[in-house]
């Protein structure tokens, strides 16, 4: 069975995994790119952006199996996009440019569905009104039996964790008091119990959690 | 000058510092001893019994630097006991038993104050009802050019971090999902901005954080 994963995904001490504000000048709000300093440093960064550079460390290592099996990624409408409501066009194709990193179908959550948009790279939004198992279902589907990602935001990862459909998650805890925003852990007292959990920190400071399903060998 | 240190602060994923439900057999209300199974297997915490036993390595290693230097502890009543609202008799003397394992004066706040209670080993309880400011004004008086210790509760804690009265903040990162009761950082956005930051985890799989003001030397 194809495995979901959750990877890189930075909480605050808090709780915050994302600002208050987000606008099409500010992804995460208030926050800025603090939660995401660790990762912006890393080669993997660097290269998700087709430049040369950045540390080669455990951050990066960490970092890096983001992609490695991968077959499709489901994302909430924040994450694709700073905009609410109905559409008023079919424009806005994602932050990431033309070609975005992430070269599968991505199944974009939202109540305002619009037809599929075909990126350079093997990228393909599909735009849904789904619940979670729906979405999973569809995008295991399109992933070919390899695993499926849940991209974010927060909102996007904590409504996967309450329906327990998620085997493999990976935060960052950033050592900063971000004090508003969304946060990932609401509603889900005890969800640690389901996991088996390692812990290291890395020179940039942040904390690397990554909790296993104990049966998926993940 | 002398400096205002915490240590061992035990705080969930989702910023709880305390569970909810505080009572008589329940300290730390419904998280039970979860946020300090790392501390109850140390050598520290075994000594500070009176017992032997424990483990010597990271965790006992900074657990250890608890009382170092330190002449006075503040603490919230909800430290000191479960009870709320005027005393109804001054029997209860802490959840210590008679020889404490401060071993100097502790200033316990409470809008109810009560006569002080020498116990055996040199800790004396001092029960005042005032201001962070003035509650650390006595506390350093009585620690003789020594440290002072803010013991908690995580309302205690907050209020010294919100006055900017801490120099030194040692928390404990403990994975797990506390769910509900008290947070710590709650209104203390930017907070971390203050201190130089340093983070370690250990095998227990908890990480150490430790915040000192820059000027402090601490």
């Amino acid at each position: 069975m194809s495995r979901v994963r959750v990877h890189n995904f930075s909480v605050s001490l808090d709780g915050f995994a994302t600002g208050e504000g987000q606008s099409l000048d500010a992804p995460f709000g208030h926050a800025g790119g603090r939660l995401h300093e660790w990762f912006f440093q890393t080669r993997s960064f660097h290269e998700m952006r087709g430049e040369s550079g950045g540390g080669a460390g455990v951050d990066d290592a960490v970092a890096n199996t983001w992609a490695t099996g991968i077959g499709a990624e489901i994302m909430g409408r924040n994450k694709f996009g700073p905009q609410r409501g109905p559409w008023e066009n079919h424009e806005w194709t994602g932050w990431w440019g033309p070609n975005p990193p992430f070269h599968t179908p991505v199944f974009v959550l939202t109540h305002y569905p619009r037809p599929s948009v075909e990126m350079e790279g093997g990228t393909t939004f599909h735009f849904i009104d789904a619940t979670p198992e729906e979405a999973l279902r569809q995008a295991r589907e399109a992933a070919g039996g390899l695993d499926v990602r849940i991209g974010g935001g927060p909102s996007t990862v904590r409504e996967f964790l309450a329906a327990d459909l998620i085997d493999h998650l990976h935060i960052v805890v950033v050592p900063m008091v971000l004090g508003r925003g969304v946060r990932l852990w609401d509603g889900l007292e005890g969800v640690d119990k389901r996991f088996g959990i390692e812990s290291v920190t890395t020179p940039s400071g942040v904390t690397h959690i990554t909790m296993r399903r104990a049966e998926s060998g993940g």
